[in-house]
């Protein structure tokens, strides 16, 4: 099983179905296309060879490709029914696949306005944006409420007690609360923590810092023309 | 078990598990809220009693909120293995979810400029926005790959064999095609009639059209204010 990825540092939806598979000990061959948004790039050619969309990331089983984050997780329940995708219990999975739905269509200015950045340090950003930006607190407003009552109804530590889809769909969330200091309920603190620290997410991180490939097109707010990236304005 | 859906003639989220469940003979109850985009409308107060997020549809099983349609989708193909939401065959099954996922977050423009509008006959406005548009183009593009790819891997007559959830998925999109006066290429005539006249998505229609609820919100292309609804400019 080969799962094709983008960027370490900026592929959210990458981020997803990778974490996701390490966390549940799936065993997958990664191939990384490095981002470049130019319509003949490298990067879509060798999409076009495997894939009819142009985006990452895609699943190849066998010469089969699935493609899409939401198919992808759910290709991984069908061919991996003893590993624990989604909950057991009829309820709770439900539950975990509305919040990924809604993630998978969803938090458009958490989205657009904080890209994932996994190396940058964007706490003076994070502020602004907060200060400046109501559709950016709602998301954000919304994100903790299903948060906190998940792990209510599961008993946690995770959103569904164990690590599973749910989490590896808000890991990238995580990852912009931490990186442009988004503010969170305290109640979520642990929360936070646990999933940063957990060896799947932990793993992905240690690439993504590692990668040091800035990309222009991913930083409105870094400018990475020189040795070391340093804050706009 | 019971269907919170918007106005039939608008509401596009809401058609698919309403079509599909018809047509896989799924009973349910429907309850229909009127749409209303004033923060404290009576459309909001019904929905807050039931859901965190405030759109239509939401499914309510023996008091058990699920939303978002692709998590309810999944939630039928859960509670009635024996109904054929997806296909069965593994990589069947993937593909048609990988379609979905891709409609769930995707062809933006396609949705943006082109509002569900089943009343309505808006075929000069679909030809100025094929024109003035690429992004309309490419969405469209897209989907008839989609649809010719599907319907010559299963060998029809519908995109994965019977009628399905992709099907279901896709009907708001054939209402788009029919009512703007869409260009699709010719290989998919047939399929685009046979969703039309599918007994589950004809019911949809038939009732939509007796609706006569015309919303200026969702109008851009319409003038409602009178008697009968007339083309603007
Ligand atoms: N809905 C898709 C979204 C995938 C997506 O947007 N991927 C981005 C990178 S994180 C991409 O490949 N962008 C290239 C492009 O849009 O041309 C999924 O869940 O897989
Ligand atoms: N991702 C959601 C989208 C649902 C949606 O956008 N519903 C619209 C009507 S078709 C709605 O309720 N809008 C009210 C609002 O956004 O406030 C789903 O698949 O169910």
């Amino acid at each position: 099983m080969q799962l094709i990825i983008g960027n370490k540092n900026y592929s959210s939806w990458s981020m997803r179905p990778w974490v996701l598979m390490k966390a549940l000990d799936i065993s997958f061959e990664e191939r990384l296309l490095r981002f470049d948004f130019n319509p003949d790039s490298a990067f879509y050619r060798a999409l076009a060879t495997v894939t009819p969309t142009r985006k990452v990331p895609v699943l190849v089983d066998d010469g089969f490709a699935v493609w899409d984050t939401l198919a992808i997780v759910e290709y991984l329940a069908d061919r991996f029914p003893e590993k624990e995708v989604w909950p057991r219990d009829l309820r709770q999975r439900a539950r975990a696949r509305s919040l990924c739905a809604e993630m998978h269509s969803g938090f458009g200015q958490l989205r657009g306005l904080c890209m994932m950045n996994i190396d940058a340090e964007l706490a003076t950003v994070g502020q602004r944006l907060v200060a400046t930006e109501p559709g950016l607190a709602q998301d954000l407003a919304r994100i903790a409420d299903m948060w906190i009552d998940a792990i209510a109804q599961s008993g946690g530590p995770y959103l569904f007690g164990d690590f599973g889809a749910a989490d590896a769909f808000f890991a990238p969330v995580v990852m912009r609360v931490t990186r442009y200091g988004l503010p969170m309920p305290d109640d979520l603190r642990h929360y936070i923590e646990r999933v940063q620290a957990h060896p799947a997410v932990h793993a992905w991180i240690t690439d993504a810092v590692a990668e040091k490939d800035f990309l222009d097109f991913e930083e409105p707010y870094r400018d990475v023309s020189g040795p070391v990236p340093v804050l706009k304005r």
